[in-house]
């Protein structure tokens, strides 16, 4: 890496324009384009040992949409943005899904699948840790959240506006996608298009506590 | 916004270029511009009302560095990389982290704290959930990993590597850290710097399912 990809103050006044938007202009779309970018970003998000126990649900049909307002406690966002994204887990995630990971990296890299018995040794250990010391829906829920911080800065370096939902209600989720009978359950949504001209909330200052009131340096 | 701050190629390129460094270049310290830039991506991410219920501990001593090391599994990262980040949440959140919160609100948009009382009982009410429904260590780690998103594309895009390492001993990291008697508990880590020019690890392919498996259209 000889030059820098990005400049530092790109990067920052990216993050510092983004906010939870709260009013999304119904009218603006995300273009193919960027979107086809922004799930290939998820895609690549990186999971512990790879595993990606995951799936991201893209809603665009508007009378879906519709539907998942009474289930986001009426947060206009999900109806009004461009894209929803639904993040959602495999659940339970057992050794079915390490033979396909494996599986996988045996198919991208040219590898044995047999010569990967180590490491499905490591992963299938992983995953049968008892549950008073180990829960693998919440340890693949926080994987999801670094799939959302993931997107919430990729789109914001692309100039496209998102709102992140936790106030929803994931199990009627589950049922308007249709996702509990194909072994997902939802986790958190994440809105995307572009804000509304007149969205009150763009123009406030944001709030962080100062920075040494969160950062610590051992030095 | 009228023009893209970020070219799509130049986004996905970075994360492609991206990977879990196994081997750091211990001669290579990124530099303290950059470093402050990425510590101010930190403090920028997004949480759930805001409420930023984590720290950061930058860990750049020689000695700590080394001392990390058995609390990892002997992973050589922690010591070999310029910088270490922790995660750590604040642990059992509650009102007076609500009332910090709401001082710093006022603070920054310059409005009385009475005026946020209404907000107030949201979040204290958000916060004092029965325990079998929300567990505040968890919902605050799920945050952290929002931060650990943000920070993992952000060191990307300035060309920066890092590890995200969950292969840690959370309590022995507490202990080293001093951060239990502060109220915080260590959840994940981040190694960042430059990835040693013989790490092998960088140049095997990424391995990812193919994007159809883990993204769904309902449109």
């Amino acid at each position: 890496m000889t030059t820098k990809p990005v400049f530092n103050d790109t990067l920052l006044n990216q993050l510092r324009w983004r906010y939870a938007t709260k009013q999304f202009d119904p009218a603006r779309k995300v273009s193919a384009a960027d979107w086809k970018t922004l799930e290939e970003t998820l895609v690549l998000t990186p999971s512990s040992f790879g595993l990606q126990p995951w799936r991201f649900i893209v809603v665009t049909d508007p009378a879906r949409k519709e539907k998942l307002v009474p289930a986001s406690w009426g947060q206009r966002q999900v109806a009004d943005a461009s894209h929803v994204v639904v993040f959602a887990i495999k659940k339970n995630l057992g050794s079915a899904d390490v033979d396909r990971y494996l599986a996988r990296i045996a198919e991208v890299r040219g590898v044995e699948v047999s010569s990967l018995n180590g490491f499905r040794e490591v992963l299938t250990g992983f995953l049968a840790q008892p549950a008073d010391a180990f829960d693998a829906n919440e340890w693949a829920s926080r994987q999801v959240y670094i799939a959302l911080g993931n997107f919430l800065t990729s789109a914001a370096l692309l100039g496209i506006d998102t709102c992140p939902m936790e106030g929803i209600e994931p199990a009627r989720y589950d049922e308007i996608l249709g996702l509990a009978e194909q072994g997902y359950q939802t986790v958190v949504v994440a809105a995307a298009g572009y804000r509304a001209t007149e969205d009150p909330y763009a123009a406030l200052p944001k709030v962080r506590f100062a920075s040494e009131e969160v950062i610590t340096h051992v030095e």
